[in-house]
């Protein structure tokens, strides 16, 4: 029997084309194209599972996504120093792996990380999208005030119950800390959302961008979005902005020092949720 | 008879589609999709023709595009302050007609123009492009060291005869002001090149582009490219870059006042050139 290396992935995709991350039989997705790529470049039948740490929706982007996967340490040796480029032969231009090393000792590219940062991006001007982005900007034809988006957005950072922005419960528990919203333009006609929170449940930024987005265009008062949130229940006046708008831009994990306990304390909150009915699961866009 | 307006234009486009700027029969291209969305919101038969001030070739992308077009004043009074709405209505998303107004006296969105700005965006990573900048940025798998590229570009700024950097000669001058040509990173793996002139001859910013990608990854001496413009003959050993990493960004004009004036010598050197064989002209990527 090999020893086993881990490995840490950094990856970015434009997800218009995949079914979301995660692997699903006869769709074509960024974890299943990647698993088949890792599998050719090490000859590894059946390819290797990837653990991911933010798992995206079908049409959402990623610049910064992070996995990990375990290969045997033979393999990984005799790939040595050419894998990524190989990597880089074998991945269609809609995927990049832009690192693969050895992971430092105690790193779970899921129950590590700190936070998830997304960045959700939208043209207001009532003409179109620049041509040029319009794969990853949503066109919202009325003018955002981000002002009266930045008043609303502070009501919902802190830990609450999100439930009135999240999709599915499933019975686990949906509180979470949101760590940062605010909302700037990256350029005159171009505004973004950066969304942080430790985990996010299932289309809970995109609620939170819809949410807002209504704020913005005078539809609703700035103190909307945080009457929904104080509601706790799943609300449907809130919409579900568009998936092409959203990209995962960062995950943050402790110093390596600090990684296994991380997981550590991530993994027993978990495994309290499949029996309490709590989680503080994390990837979901 | 009715009286015609002149209206300005201004446009962005994704180039990736379009078999380039300038209409021809039974291609789809910019100025043809632009003239028929006119036509149609105008109720004009024929559809009214424009004159643009940068021709950008296949594949060329545009942000800060400008045209002219005449239209009978009455069509224009009829669709009044809905004729910006309606364009983007019928024009597909990968053209986009940002601004539309009765020009200043005297302007000619080709003759007037003083300068054109174009971007080119190389990705210098040797994994590959960001997925979502792949279709406006050139993958060029080997570091580019931008020191090197401003040295050598700066050896090419000033007037010239750019002939070796000039794909047809066609008879006429290729005497042209390369205002700048400067390269810095927006991204850390993303380099663009600021490349501005009076105006360009055909291919000449994409030439311009290929004889520094050589220097910037060492296969060129700094000299090199200066060189080749001592030259001045075409020369083969000068690869022109490939159209997708090419954007129109900006046209400059003179102040309202110096419209005419400017139209008229710039007429004055193009009229010369047809008949003596020399030509500033301008619009060609």
């Amino acid at each position: 029997m090999t020893a086993l290396v881990r490995l840490r992935l950094d990856i970015g995709y434009d997800g218009s084309e995949f079914a979301g991350w995660a692997r699903q039989p006869a769709q074509r997705t960024v974890q299943g194209v990647i698993e088949e790529a890792l599998g050719r470049v090490l000859r590894l039948d059946p390819p290797p599972a990837l653990t991911v740490a933010g798992r995206t929706d079908a049409g959402v982007h990623a610049r910064g996504q992070v996995a990990h996967v375990e290969v045997p340490a033979d393999a990984y040796e005799a790939a040595g120093g050419r894998l990524l480029r190989r990597l880089a032969g074998v991945l269609p231009p809609d995927v990049r792996v832009w690192r693969v090393a050895p992971a430092p000792d105690g790193f779970d590219a899921r129950f590590s990380a700190l936070s998830r940062r997304y960045v959700y991006r939208v043209c207001d001007d009532p003409v179109g999208v620049d041509p040029l982005r319009r794969r990853d900007v949503l066109w919202h034809p009325w003018p955002l005030d981000l002002d009266r988006m930045n008043e609303a957005a502070a009501l919902l950072t802190g830990e609450h119950d999100f439930a009135a922005f999240c999709r599915r419960r499933e019975g686990a528990t949906t509180i979470r800390r949101l760590l940062r919203y605010e909302w700037a333009r990256e350029e005159p006609r171009l505004a973004a959302a950066a969304v942080e929170a430790d985990a996010f449940c299932h289309s809970m930024v995109r609620a939170l961008v819809g949410a807002l987005l209504v704020v913005g265009d005078g539809r609703r008062d700035v103190g909307w979005p945080a009457e929904v949130l104080g509601a706790r229940v799943r609300d449907s006046a809130v919409n579900v902005a568009p998936a092409h708008g959203l990209s995962l831009e960062e995950i943050r994990y402790p110093d390596d020092a600090d990684l296994a306990r991380r997981a550590q304390e991530t993994r027993r909150v978990r495994t309290l949720s499949v029996t309490g009915g709590g989680a503080a699961d994390g990837p979901a866009s």
